[in-house]
């Protein structure tokens, strides 16, 4: 338990190495396909952000990096997009915690839990670059069998740029329209 | 002051007569150029969601028809798509309240304040049906000259779906990236 999921990817950008980060195993790969269409988070939304959570030792990670379209003036991310990405981590961070609370890891192709968010809640701390890749870091704590926290910070190159926390419920039955 | 500036369009679709809900004087239309790429209320922004914002009396509205991409599942709409809608109403509910107090209305063709976002807060009270308007109706209150509260509720078919809070900071100018 505990072990980092996360790896350090080198690859060769116009000459100048650089270091890509990117999350192994997400536990959306994982949701059954009724449940991947989220336009934030879900593997069979063609047109969604595709975000993918996952552990990183103790704490979780999702990696995304903007596209030039999302933007709230030129050079700046806009705050409508870091609240979906803070949304989905929660949600996200919350199943793998639940999951590993039962005694699975992604990866090991264990369906996991799902859950929906009950609140959401951002403080934007200052302009967000664009252009390069964002990294939200959660830490996960539950405050109810069914109802989980997470506190969440996004970082851009390095810097905090936003910090968020969301409460997270499991999914009802009744969310799955028949 | 405060007259209405939310019309009622009368449209046939399908044969049966419906109402359709219109935000005629938006602040969003007033910004300058520069400020006009926002993804979530950029009028110049081809990719974006074009939230605009208008006055209805003492409230504000924005009004906003998800498209099916934006789902959390079939037939609900994804929660970072009401904290963008949430967002943007409430930077644009507290450039109408400044302006306003400036001695403005949209319409006017008088450059409006602009806004960011300092915070955002959602209550995702139940699940949003798809396939319907989206209604944020807002109240403002000055907490500061430069910083304004906008409470949000937003309903779908007359139903509240989620409760916001937008605190709002009168945009610096080294927002804008030379």
């Amino acid at each position: 338990m505990g072990s980092g999921k996360v790896i350090w990817r080198l690859s060769i950008q116009g000459g100048n190495e650089s270091m890509e980060e990117k999350v192994v195993n997400a536990i959306q790969d994982e949701y059954p396909d009724d449940f991947s269409w989220c336009y934030g988070c879900g593997r069979l939304n063609s047109d969604g952000h595709h975000f993918r959570t996952g552990w990183d030792g103790e704490q979780t990670v999702t990696i995304f990096q903007p596209e030039e379209k999302h933007m709230a003036l030129p050079g700046f991310v806009y705050g409508g997009i870091i609240a979906s990405l803070i949304d989905c981590h929660g949600t996200g961070s919350a199943a793998l915690a639940l999951h590993r609370k039962n005694g699975h890891e992604p990866g090991e192709g264990t369906e996991p839990p799902r859950f929906v968010t009950a609140s959401l809640n951002v403080e934007f701390l200052k302009p967000t670059p664009d252009r390069v890749p964002l990294k939200a870091v959660g830490t996960v704590q539950e405050i109810h069998p069914k109802k989980w926290k997470v506190s969440a910070e996004v970082f851009a190159e390095g810097a905090i740029c936003a910090r968020g926390e969301v409460v997270a419920v499991v999914m009802p039955d009744s969310f799955l329209k028949k």
